[in-house]
């Protein structure tokens, strides 16, 4: 679904961030999410240098997205996308049993699995050549190597954790990004080829196209 | 509520833990949040040092709760209190957008506030001593400082995150336990008085007074 001017649905993103993190600006999970619905969307992009005193109003850690839908005002890119995902069957089954599944992937995706990878990502980029972060990456990636196997235990030989496509799938293949810079998914080829049928489903290329076209390619000026 | 050996719901737990988890085991928080909804449960304690492997087909990553209720089967205690707060309004508000907050918080609770404190944790309790841990502490307390003043100010000075109690409460209350071995919320006492709210609701002291009441005392022989 392209962007639609006239949506009742406004997503608040930035208007530019450094290379590293173009593509991968949380907004693009919850494009992804409306995408794979088929529900149209607006954005509204916040100055990333300066932003407005009252965007933490709408979002306490001063973060994107938030999400705008006449009264509903949200902040969290997981509870949007499980927003978004109660009005779409391809995205949350209607059957009840099935559902519960979808919602555990979506927490164990968010709460057992980015967590650590998150900390990877404070290691290996925000916090590199410090030496607390050299002296923890083994540690920390013995562990997240450990947590993968078990994914991938999970995964087994499906195509997707439940077998179709959920919005568990979407968060945890949006997690699981956070390896992008490493070579820690290639000791699990099952996730490995899952990350790439997740990330190759149109509404995955579309979001983050979408997200690409609308970033600012140069810095803005501060002031 | 109490524990109703003919509910239809039943609890995966452990049966002993070290005695700086006991209380603070992850099922605490499916208890609570039955207790809060006024509906029964029954637990099936599993072997905490011989895990059956059975349990992995459970739970993927090993750890409690589980969950089952007929053709339900869940893991992961954010979607399992998600599960039962949806038949509850006194954890999830009918009101679609008084019903969106309630889910932000429920998603902040678990991504944007327990991970910096499942680092902590780590630093504080498993790696103690280490070398890294050491060198590690004083960037991540100031990070959770930063982030505890933030949520300090969404807070302000309500009772609840929205005003009144909902699963959002629940499990932002339940994350932030994971400081109780530190001073890190003398900070800021608006969240200090709003834990011990939390915290002092019949629900919790029964959720955690049923584990406590449970779980074995002496470590069981493990072979």
């Amino acid at each position: 679904m392209p962007i639609d001017p006239q949506s009742p649905i406004e997503i608040v993103t930035l208007d530019w961030v450094p290379d590293f993190a173009r593509g991968y600006v949380r907004d693009y999970r919850v494009r992804w999410a409306l995408e794979e619905a088929g529900i149209g969307y607006r954005t509204d992009p916040i100055s990333t240098l300066r932003r407005p005193a009252s965007h933490f109003a709408e979002q306490p850690f001063g973060q994107v997205p938030a999400y705008r839908e006449g009264p509903v005002r949200m902040f969290e890119s997981g509870a949007i996308v499980l927003h978004v995902a109660e009005r779409s069957e391809a995205l949350l089954p209607s059957d009840p049993a099935e559902r519960a599944r979808a919602l555990c992937w979506m927490f164990a995706a968010l709460n057992s699995i980015e967590p650590m990878l998150m900390e990877l990502t404070n290691v290996d980029l925000f916090a590199k050549g410090e030496e607390w972060a050299t002296l923890r990456r083994p540690s920390l990636a013995a562990a997240i190597d450990k947590r993968l196997g078990q994914l991938a235990t999970a995964l087994g030989d499906r195509d997707y954790l439940e077998g179709r496509f959920t919005a568990g799938d979407l968060l945890m293949a949006s997690a699981l990004r956070a390896l992008d810079h490493t070579d820690l998914l290639d000791a699990h080829p099952v996730l490995a080829a899952y990350q790439q049928r997740c990330l190759a489903r149109p509404g995955f290329v579309a979001a983050t196209g979408a997200q690409l076209a609308e970033l600012k390619t140069e810095m803005p000026e501060a002031a």
